[in-house]
């Protein structure tokens, strides 16, 4: 049975790893990119449109605005990256918003980065892996009714990969990556040719069903649509955080190859984003109920060949590969809140492959219940998505803030230990800090657009979950202290320790071999033995009195007491007479009790036999100063037959 | 939790009886006779229509051949009966065919019988509730959607019933069994008054719809069409055995009162069967599709007044009270097998309530399935019932039968114990070893007829699942067997028994209050303590090197292992460590490891922990000679803050 389960899992998971393996299993840096740079790359299949999205109210003069818009979320962007390329130089140990909160902002605003980035990234699960199968199911429509299996199945195999270990999941995760990233540039190439009549190209015709009709907003009301636009394509900011989390998955220097991963991302994220904005403006596409912008252009650009079933190709995929990030981040950041005490101190634990398993399944689990709930459907969960790293981004710029101020009091040649980390002078310190001030300001602006825009349609969720979970992470954090205070040994004298009484105690219920061995085994620790039998019937007292009797020399010295019992629930009784025992002569001292139990070889038998001795020990279990001796005695099969 | 658990089972079932209440929990007769006839006494409701719904191939003059096959299986009831009440008066102790086969015909026959009635129960009950259910649903036909979910339910509180003990259940069942009894008498002596102008009432005209045809079968399909309808009507004769299974829940002097009993249920089912079937070929009623013949005679000779309402009331409930004996007689047969060694020993545990609560929870769940599998659709059911009990009453009539021959072996005032009970000489011995033999073969002869009418319907199904109870109880009864032998001390001489080795084993991983108390146990066992500590880290060996050392006069002469270890699951190097010290230096010895545990009081923060010592004491548990010590250390909650 045990060995079945063995030989399923590692079949399934591989041999275990040594945990000096550990760096080897780290990732360089094209690896490192396909996995943390998917889920924000992938953005791109839907953020240029979550901006038309909104601006089409205003017709096509307002379609225009797209690329303003998309270019400050760009610069947004790269206020995010500069400030996420501090963190990572700053704390080379990992741990990103949550970490750089802890360290300058206090408890709270950390755990509530925490369970908003861990919020963040089950849906990211959700949501990535529902779009991906959107994809699927668009292409084979028959497929329709089963999304919500395929959506469940696709989660089961991106945990399995994930269990079996970071570096096979990178090769895993690369090619469609980069396969997805040059498939797109192409496309971008050829559309400015085209587009911009590069190299005397004339641009081709674009054509639309639609005609717009031109509206016009003033005052308020246009400044809100600007915002809900750019907070559309704010959703291209998700998974900018990812690397910070995951310093210390890259191969040593850590720091160095997370920071230019993290810049080669950002980079990359924002070509694909401005050139997809930028032709889509100039094409003057329309974002419709049909066909995405995204593959309107690609369309257009290549004229259906082979890059655009390739580009469409690889955009379902890495849709599903986005999903993967929270893979590689919702494990790492609840095993930092577990190693503080916030979470349980299982998510720490790493399993046979060197990561962090549970944390793994419990991602797994929360993120089926979503797309269990919400029916595989992520159009009804993007009201809820994005909120989170958002909130993150806040906190974490404010804690850089922070932390600029202190790297400012330094003198030069200067360090300071934080708590966490280690800084020491720069010379440009208020110039960082200052973009860490805006960045910090913009983003609590849009979290509060985010927010305002999204309440009723979910956010009022996200908005009651981040603080119930900092609740949660709080009083874990108090549980523990109180466990490890009241086990403490600082304060522990060795007089202090509990008195052993000299008190055994033998529950049995027939005389036989199993009850021989655990009488004498009980001899050997006391002198003062007291067999207690409950006789629920004349018959009972009379064989166990006579049985008793055949064995003169062993049962010498041991007293024994049979009590006669009306009721056939002999727990009860049995548990009165230990705790008399303990009460009354041996008050504050550990009384032993010990329970002969017969194990047989054939398991699927032991249902065949009353569980008397496993409840009792249950029970005693609960009780204070019992200690339960279980003597086996095992019956083992040869040639078929069972012996002793 | 514990405490709630208990609460509810008080609150469901009722405080729990003393074993010597079991007396004053018996029946008396009235309340026997309502238990035990349900099952009998419901059959009218389709017994008389099963015959007939044969005989209508052959027009009316076939239907005519109702009152003939109906006095045909009358007297095979009053043979059936006449065996029962000598297996009552030969058997005090009660068990039925089981017993007889048993005592007269060896286990594979006892076996069998067994086999085929508690079969029979399990449909019993699910055939009953489904009838029932269909009654209910006539009525009501916006319920038939809901008639599986209403048969659960009904199980569901017949079960609840019968857990809460046998007298109270007694007193709930009598009421609906003796108003179904006089409702239908009263419809048959009306309908003699009224059909056989007795006192010179002139008869009431029947008509009908159909228009039925002559029809003229000869020879072998002529036996055959009769032998079927006959077989049809023996549906009359489940339950017959009822009593005899249950002589001992009846109050003393049990035997006569069962006895009492069976005579008063065998003569008013009869009078019933007659009574009805004298009725229907008399007013000539012809069975149909839409109303059975029950409801047919009772609205022409009650006009449909009350009379008619009454009777179809009680038919519905009686049918659900059928159930009933079900659960009177599969439990005490399930105690019978478990005592014997073919069933598990726990199906002879009394509950709270002096009833067999394991019996009738099997019971429940084994319906239920039937329930589920066959949709609570009893008419897809019906050719698997009546297979059991006919086998049984062939095997009982058979036992009865060699019984009777010793009994004509004994001499005037001559006794003979044939190790289930004590037989004396009797006059007329031969005339009831004759009568036993008829029945014997005439049951015989039924039951083959109604497996070979019945085979390609279901009745394969039965026939397949009774030899293969027969083989699951054997290999019940072998492994008891065996164990009894290991466990045997009737061959263990004192000097036999196992040496326990002098050295005591504690894994610790940290050093705490807890690991501190369970050193000092085993210091106290032993002077060879050995702690081992598997150690996944240099911090965790330093910190525990280092707190060891501040214990010095604890930890003076207990050896530390500290073992590193390149992985993260340290079961397996813990077992190892365990297994090496058992196999290279105490063979064949008891080794005792003590393993410290802290027990938090919130029951819900516990898989706030790391469950490693639960997991090593259920590993350890399976290893051979490896006593396991739990030493608790229990963390208590005062005014908020957790304690030692």
């Amino acid at each position: 049975m045990n060995m079945t389960f063995s030989a399923v899992k590692r079949l399934l998971i591989g041999e275990p790893f040594p945990t000096s393996r550990e760096v080897h299993e780290r990732l360089d840096k094209v690896r490192g990119l396909a996995i943390f740079a998917s889920d924000t790359i992938s953005s791109n299949a839907y953020a240029t449109e979550a901006i038309m999205h909104v601006l089409i109210v205003l017709g096509s003069g307002g379609l225009a605005l797209t690329l303003p818009l998309a270019l400050a979320v760009a610069a947004l962007v790269l206020l995010v990256v500069f400030s996420y390329i501090q963190t990572i130089m700053h704390y080379p140990d990992g741990g990103g918003a949550y970490t750089v909160a802890k360290d300058n902002l206090g408890r709270y605003p950390s755990l509530m980065a925490a369970a908003a980035l861990l919020t963040d990234y089950v849906l990211t699960v959700a949501v990535s892996t529902s779009a991906g199968v959107r994809a699927v199911t668009s292409a084979f429509p028959e497929t329709l009714e089963y999304r919500v299996i395929i959506a469940l199945l696709a989660i089961g195999f991106i945990t399995w990969i994930n269990l079996r270990g970071v570096r096979e999941s990178g090769t895993i995760f690369a090619f469609p990556t980069y396969a997805f990233v040059g498939g797109l540039l192409l496309v971008i190439i050829i559309g400015f040719v085209r587009y911009f009549e590069l190299f005397g190209v004339a641009p081709l015709p674009v054509t639309h069903e639609v005609v717009l009709k031109q509206k016009d907003l003033t005052g308020v009301a246009y400044i809100w649509l600007l915002l809900r636009a750019f907070s559309g394509g704010c959703t291209a900011m998700t998974g900018i955080e990812a690397v910070s989390n995951g310093v210390q998955a890259f191969k040593p220097p850590e720091s160095r190859n997370a920071a230019q991963t993290m810049v080669v991302m950002g980079v990359l994220a924002m070509i694909l984003f401005i050139g997809v904005a930028s032709l889509a403006t100039t094409m003057e596409l329309i974002p419709g109920e049909g066909e995405s912008i995204l593959s309107q252009l690609t369309r257009h650009v290549s004229g259906s060949g082979v890059l655009y079933y390739w580009v469409q190709a690889f955009t379902a995929l890495i849709l599903f590969l986005a999903a993967n990030t929270g893979y590689q981040d919702f494990p790492r950041l609840s095993s930092f809140l577990a190693k503080d005490g916030f979470m349980p101190r299982w998510m720490q634990n790493r399993g046979d492959r060197l990561v962090y398993s549970m944390g793994i399944l419990t991602l797994a689990l929360l993120s089926s219940g979503i797309v269990l709930i919400f029916g595989a459907d992520e159009i009804a969960m993007l009201p809820l998505y994005a909120l989170g790293v958002m909130l993150s981004f806040t906190l974490s710029q404010a804690g850089m803030s922070r932390l600029m101020k202190k790297v400012g009091s330094l003198q030069p040649g200067e360090s300071l230990f934080t708590g966490v980390t280690t800084i020491h002078y720069e010379k440009n310190w208020r110039w960082k800090q200052h973009v860490n001030q805006v960045g910090a300001v913009v983003t609590a602006v849009v979290f509060a657009v985010l927010v305002a825009t999204k309440f009723l349609e979910g956010a009022w969720l996200v908005a009651l979950v981040i603080p119930l979970l900092v609740y949660l992470f709080d009083r874990i954090h108090v549980h523990y202290e109180q466990v490890a205070t009241a086990l403490s040994t600082s304060t522990v004298q060795e007089s202090d320790l509990i008195e052993v009484a000299n008190v055994v105690i033998v529950p049995i219920a027939d005389v036989h071999r199993g009850t021989l061995l655990a009488l004498q085994y009980a001899k050997r620790l006391s002198n003062d033995v007291r067999a207690v039998c409950i006789s629920t019937s004349p018959q009972m007292r009379e064989r166990v009195t006579a049985r008793w009797a055949r064995f003169p020399r062993l049962t010498a010295g041991i007293k024994l007491d049979i009590i006669d019992y009306d009721y056939r629930d002999i727990l009860k009784p049995l548990e009165e007479y230990i705790a008399h025992i303990n009460r009354v002569e041996f008050p504050d001292q550990l009384v032993t009790v010990v329970v002969p139990e017969f194990i047989s070889p054939e398991l699927t038998a032991q249902w065949l036999h009353n569980q008397t001795a496993t409840v009792l020990r249950a029970r005693l279990h609960h009780m204070k100063d019992i200690v339960v001796i279980s003597v086996p005695f095992h019956i083992t099969e040869e040639n078929g037959q069972l012996k002793a």
